[in-house]
C-alpha cells in the first residue's frame, strides 16, 4: 500500500505521536484549566506544552496567542466571522478552499463586502493585485499560503508587508504549509494564521489552531466555559470554550516536537525533491495535464493533474484497486479552485507525498499513471 | 490515587477505547466522506459506526440525525444559535451550566427573549413552571437533564410531553446523563439533545454530539467542507464542516459499545448505590451541607457539598495532597447554579464516582472528609 494523500491527512504519524496520545488517555484525566487536582493540572500542562511547541515552530513570541481548534476550518470561521462586521471589506482570492470560500459567501450574505482576486494560469496572485483591490473599509486580506489544488506557494511575505504598510489585518490559511515550510510570523507579517494539526504537523485529526497577533480578539463562535463574562476573557480562553481535546492536542504537540527535532527545512528538501520528480515524470506522460506551477520550488507538496479522456475518479479507483496507491480525486473541497483551473466539476487527481514517502514509491506511482494513461 | 471527578471526565476508560483510538490512528487515514480510496472509506465507516451506536443507545430511528461535535458546549451553541432568530422566545432555567447560560446571555444581547425558570431548594423545576412561562413566540425550551451542581434529575419526559402538546421544540442538555441513565428520545419527547463524549459515554475528550429530530436544521456555526452550497446540505453534513476527529469518534464508538454491552441500567444501579452511600455518609458528618436532593434516585452520579467554615478549594487541595483523592472544586463552570444554591462565588466540592469506582473508595473518601471536617 502506497499512501500519497498527505495533503488530506498525513500518514503514518511519527511513532511518538501514537504513544503520546495513548499516554495522555491512560494517565491524565481531568479538564485542562478547570479543576485543581493533579491530573487536571497535568492536562493543563499538556495543552501549554503544545502551545509552546507551536509558538516555537513559527516564531510566535507569546504562546498564549495560539488557540486550539478542532480543525483549520473552525479556525478560519472564528477569525473571519468573529472580526468582520457589516460594512467591512474583505479581500481574498477566487480559488480558496471551501473553509474560506463558503465562510466568505455566508459573510457576503450578511453585508460584508468582498473582493476576490483572481490568479494567473499557474495560480499566483501578487501584492500588486491585492493593492489594487484595497478600499477605505478593507479590514482583512485573507489568502491561502498554498492552494490545495494549484499547490502554488504565494509570496505571503510581500503580501504581509503590503498589509502592514496599509494597516490592514493579514490572514494566511496555512492548512497546506504550516509544518511543511519554514514559516515565521514576524518576518512574513502574518497577523492571523489558520492551521490544521493533522497534515504537516503530524498531529491527529480533530486538531488545528488559530494564531492571532496581540490585540486581535474575535467574538467567539462558541460561548461557554470558564469565567463570569465572555468579554473579560482574552485569547486563547475566549475561543476555547468547552472541554478541550487533551489527547489530540497532546498528539499534536508530539508531532510538532518531531518536526522541530527533524527540522522543517530538512523535511521541505525531502518533499521538494519528490515533487520535482513527480513534475518531471508526470510532465513526460502523454495526455497528462498538470495544474499549477511546473517548478517544485514554487509548490507545496502536492500535484493535481488530469489524464486526457479519463475522469479523475476513474483514475483514482484504478490507482487504488490495481496498484494499491491512495490519492485524492474530485473537487478537493475547493470547487472554486477547479473553476479557475478549468477542471470543474470533475476535479482532478491529486498526489501528495509526505516526509515518510520513499523515492521508489514515486517511481512506482509514475509507472502506474503511465500504465493507466496508455489504456 | 482515587479518581472521583467523573462528572468532569470519566477515568479510566474501558481498555477497548484506548485500543480503538490507537488502531484508528495507526491503520486508518484519509478524511471521512471525502476521498474515494480505501482508507478514506474506512474512515467514513468509523464515523458511521459511531452514529449507529449512539442512535442505538438512545433510540434514534435514523442515525444520520446525529452530528458529531468537539464537545457538548459546541453542540449547545449550534442548536441555540442556529435556530433562534430575533423575536423568538426561549425558556431555560436559572441554574444552567455556562455552555447554555453564556450562550443564552449572548443571544439575549442579540434580541432573543429569554425566561429563566427558577428551581426549588433541591434544584427541581416542573412542567407547570415551564407552562406558565410559555408565550406565543416561544420556540425552544432548553433544560439540563441533570444540573452539574445540584445533580437533580429533571422529569424531562413530562417537560417533553408539555412541549410536544404546545408545538415547542424541547432541547435537553444531557452532558451529565447520556450514557449514565436510560434515555429514550421518543419516550421522553426530546427534539434536540446535546451530549458530551468524554463523560458517561467513555469516549475521549474532543468528542460530543448533537441529536436533532428530523426537520430541525440549524444554521451552521462553521461553514466549509464538502458540497457546492450549504443550503442543500442536511444534518449531519451541514454541521460537520472540516476534517472530523476520526480517532476520537472511533474511541467514542468503542465507549458506547462498551455501554451497550454492559447495559446502561446496570451502570446506573452501580452508580446510584455509590451515590446513596455518599449521601448517607456525608449527611452524617457534622458541618457538611449537601446541595440538591437527598435521595440517590433523584440524582445524577454527583454530589456537591461544602464543609462549614472551609473554602471548597482548600478541601479539594487537602483531598488531593493528603489523601490522593481527585475531586472538582470551585464554580464548576456554572456560577448561575451556585448563585441558586447560595454557594457563589466560592462554589463547592463535587464528588462524582463512575462505573469503575469501588465501594471501598467511597468509604476511604468519606473517612477523608470526616478527618478534614474535624480539624
Amino acid at each position: 500500500m502506497i499512501y500519497l494523500d498527505n495533503a488530506a491527512t498525513s500518514f503514518p504519524k511519527p511513532e511518538q505521536v501514537y504513544l503520546r496520545i495513548d499516554d495522555v488517555l491512560r494517565r491524565i484525566s481531568g479538564n485542562p484549566g478547570r479543576a485543581s487536582h493533579r491530573m487536571a493540572i497535568e492536562a493543563s500542562r499538556v495543552i501549554f506544552s503544545a502551545r509552546e511547541a507551536v509558538a516555537k515552530l513559527i516564531n510566535i513570541p507569546d504562546s498564549s496567542r495560539v488557540a486550539f481548534t478542532k480543525n483549520a476550518t473552525e479556525a478560519v470561521n472564528i477569525a473571519l466571522k468573529g472580526l468582520l462586521k457589516q460594512g467591512d471589506h474583505l479581500i481574498t482570492t477566487s480559488f480558496e478552499h471551501n473553509s474560506v470560500a463558503k465562510t466568505v459567501g455566508r459573510l457576503e450574505q450578511g453585508g460584508i463586502e468582498v473582493t476576490r482576486v483572481r490568479p494567473d494560469n499557474e495560480g499566483f496572485i501578487t501584492a500588486k493585485d491585492i493593492e489594487l483591490a484595497i478600499r477605505k473599509n478593507t479590514k482583512i486580506v485573507c489568502v491561502s499560503h498554498a492552494s490545495n489544488v494549484f499547490g502554488t506557494l504565494q509570496d505571503i511575505e510581500e503580501i504581509g508587508a503590503l498589509c502592514k504598510k496599509k494597516g490592514i489585518i493579514f490572514m494566511a490559511d496555512g492548512a497546506q504549509t504550516v509544518g511543511a515550510l519554514p514559516i515565521d510570523i514576524n518576518k512574513m507579517n502574518i497577523d492571523i494564521l489558520a492551521a490544521t494539526g493533522h497534515k504537516a504537523l503530524f498531529g491527529p485529526q480533530g486538531t488545528g489552531f488559530l494564531y492571532l497577533r496581540e490585540g486581535i480578539e474575535p467574538e467567539p463562535l462558541v460561548n461557554g466555559g470558564t469565567g463570569e463574562l465572555d468579554t473579560v476573557l482574552e485569547v486563547p480562553d475566549r475561543l476555547e470554550s468547552g472541554t478541550m481535546n487533551t489527547p489530540g492536542v497532546g498528539g499534536l504537540c508530539a508531532g510538532v516536537e518531531f518536526l522541530l527535532n527533524e527540522g522543517v527545512q530538512k523535511i521541505r528538501y525531502h518533499e521538494e525533491g519528490l515533487i520535482a520528480e513527480l513534475l518531471r515524470g508526470l510532465g513526460e506522460i502523454e495526455g497528462v495535464n498538470i495544474i499549477g506551477p511546473k517548478q517544485a520550488s514554487k509548490r507545496a507538496a502536492l500535484v493535481a493533474f488530469n489524464i486526457e479522456g479519463k475522469k479523475p475518479a476513474e483514475v483514482g479507483i484504478k490507482l487504488d484497486e490495481q496498484f494499491e496507491i491512495m490519492v485524492r480525486t474530485g473537487a478537493h473541497c475547493a470547487p472554486d479552485a477547479h473553476r479557475e483551473a478549468g477542471t470543474h466539476p470533475d476535479g482532478a487527481v491529486r498526489v501528495s507525498p509526505g516526509y515518510f514517502t520513499k523515492p521508489q514509491e514515486i517511481s512506482f506511482f509514475l509507472d502506474a499513471v503511465r500504465t493507466i494513461a496508455k489504456k
